[in-house]
């Protein structure tokens, strides 16, 4: 399985969104194409990757909106589409205590987790990668089976998440010669796991 | 300068765009995520890069919208704002006569202009090239300065345009194992022409 952690530092975690102003609702308009980017092929779901998007804007942080490819169904990889998804998870998950979870929708799950929670529990089982320019680039970098990549939103990661990220042991990788716009950089990690049969 | 022609088949022609219904506007949704794909970086503009969208849906096609990477400015990447760009293209185009082309803001221009006319031009000047499940690995194609790639939107490209392409010696080349989404799709051809320095 691939796993994308996205470190979405402005998106709202209360559930009144205004689906016409993604941009001005914490940049959700990017949340949703990284999710679209990270899930979808032509004409099919990637039924092998899940997406977990960790959302820390106001005014219910934390709150943590994950896509499982393996079961997700009836959703059009449009923006609109995706953040009335996410603004449904918000509405199930609004009163959720620390460390609870529900079901959205198939393949939608909500809880009440913070980034940090879940980027060290996958550190325990599987390789963590995240984006740097001083990285490996991603053609020579040897890929375990499960990889889990951990992006940050326009804001980028911060410092202070880079070094709890090298303490786990998370190994860093670059694209190319040019940093990427979020929302492109799930879209080079597929085709590289593609190529290379990671899954 | 890399150029990519977008071959947009449903897009609606007509400038009564409903912009909180993209999907419903002939899939501009999907439209859009290409325009973004073909030029945005983190945080930049690709200056080197053209985008033409060749439009051929009701009511008043053929329309044909380019965005100039060189000169565009103060469009965020969201689908809603480049939509917002092309109804406004539509509307001072409406009443173009077929050859004539217009000015629509900075880096923007609308044109009565078909799609096969752009790409016969183009075939004249540049390495035309589009994607093929059957084509040369992108990674191993030898490009050309200022090539050409035509992409098709969620229908594809007709079996037609691909014999038009061939007699026009286009090439094929394909981006990976798997078929990927329109918008998906600049994202990996910017990559590896970053990587072999072709603009």
């Amino acid at each position: 399985m691939r796993e994308f952690i996205l470190l979405a530092l402005k998106a709202k975690t209360s559930p009144n969104i205004n689906l016409d102003d993604l941009v001005g609702e914490g940049r959700l308009d990017l949340v949703c194409r990284v999710v679209s980017s990270a899930l979808f092929l032509s004409h099919k779901i990637r039924r092998d990757t899940v997406i977990h998007v960790a959302m820390s804007g106001p005014r219910l942080p934390p709150k943590m909106v994950s896509f499982y490819g393996s079961t997700w169904a009836g959703i059009t990889p449009d923006e609109k589409a995706i953040a009335e998804t996410i603004k449904k998870a918000l509405s199930k998950g609004a009163s959720l205590a620390l460390g609870e979870e529900k079901d959205v929708q198939p393949g939608v799950k909500v809880a009440k987790k913070a980034f940090e929670t879940l980027v060290k529990e996958k550190s325990e089982t599987s390789q963590l990668i995240y984006l740097h320019p001083k990285g490996e680039d991603v053609r020579t970098f040897k890929f375990e089976q499960n990889p889990v990549f951990v992006l940050g939103d326009f804001l980028g990661l911060p410092k202070k998440t880079e070094k709890f990220l090298d303490r786990l042991g998370a190994k860093k990788i670059k694209l190319g010669p040019n940093v990427l716009f979020s929302s492109h950089c799930p879209v080079i990690m597929h085709n590289e796991l593609d190529r290379k049969e990671v899954y």
